[in-house]
């Protein structure tokens, strides 16, 4: 049986609607109601797994997916064997560094060296100060990443910016993007190698609707 | 001003009202239409930082906060250089193996080496498989570990049990115990050798509390 890893939150009723065109109906993990982590589709011939963000590309990894939806950000982030697929166009939002309006500092390169940045995503802010050659003291929060200027323990921070509603409520301002995220389609390397067909149908009838 | 670390979640009640009793009403946090993160007491000398669970340890070592409640089970997996001033006793849980109940295995030594155990807590199943000297690959997951058995990604998982009731709705049963977990007051390390008495009366009306 088929088997697809969806991320819980923002990216679930696309991640849904898409599968949806390609003949496998997994609209009961929209339900508000469901409690299952494991969802048959309607059909019955795939089942969802309804997991957090940061772990879709670990079922996908070890196989217990043989695809799955999840954001650019976090497959950044993770760094696991997978196959990307399809990018999916939605999701859109962009990972930046931001710091305080009232600091002073406009590009990321202003940053004082061995200035403190906090982040959720530590291996994609490591991989970017490095690439400019900032040497920077990562903090790993796991949310309210704002906090960090706020509190004087950070004078940057590395997150995710959809509408940039947070940060000006918070009086912060993105000076630089790292990347542009949206969501992917991604494969368990090998079970696309011992695919009979079954599995590049469903790649290719996604695909075919952008 | 004294600054607190509180962990939202299910700490947060009995955090507020041991503060409350050494004289320190941060209430405001557990109105629900609060959106703040950074909430001053109702005697305005002090304010609450209110962050997840696994942020407290960080606001408090890099001394943001100078004071902070957050589980034993956070603070063993974290790591960092704290003061841990006092068991306050409430938020009991386990830190436990668990398995498929069907999996015949009923000691942590039972499992296969090199078997795959899922948690969100790697540091500390990794500190306990070295103990009892068996070899086991971890996998790091963020939430709903209960999932590794189920797919068939893990023979167990190592996670936080209170009730035991989604072990049992999900067919698991626990079958070690690592370590039993509670809320815990912790202070800067700093801070508190540079305190005059203001952060000492507090942690001592706290304890007379007990």
């Amino acid at each position: 049986m088929i088997t697809v890893a969806l991320a819980k939150g923002a990216l679930l009723k696309g991640s849904v609607s898409r599968f949806a065109k390609a003949g496998l109906d997994f609209s009961t993990v929209l339900d508000p109601d469901n409690r299952q982590l494991m969802v048959p589709s309607i059909c019955g011939r795939a089942r969802a797994l309804l997991v957090r963000n940061g772990d879709v590309p670990v079922y996908v990894a070890y196989g217990q997916a043989q695809l799955g939806v999840v954001g650019f950000d976090v497959l950044s982030e993770k760094q696991m064997q997978l196959a990307h697929l399809i990018d999916l166009g939605f999701g859109g939002c962009r990972m930046s560094v931001a710091v305080k309006e009232s600091s002073g500092y406009r590009r990321a390169i202003d940053l004082p060296p061995h200035c403190r940045v906090a982040s959720k995503f530590t291996h994609c802010a490591r991989t970017y100060f490095d690439k400019i050659d900032l040497p920077v003291e990562l903090v790993h929060l796991t949310g309210s990443v704002e906090l960090g200027p706020i509190t004087g323990m950070a004078e940057a921070i590395v997150d995710l910016v959809a509408t940039g509603r947070t940060l000006r409520d918070n009086g912060l301002i993105s000076i630089e993007d790292l990347f542009h995220s949206s969501a992917r389609l991604v494969g368990n390397p090998l079970a696309l190698r011992m695919d009979v067909g079954e599995l590049q149908s469903i790649v290719d009838l996604i695909r075919s609707e952008e």
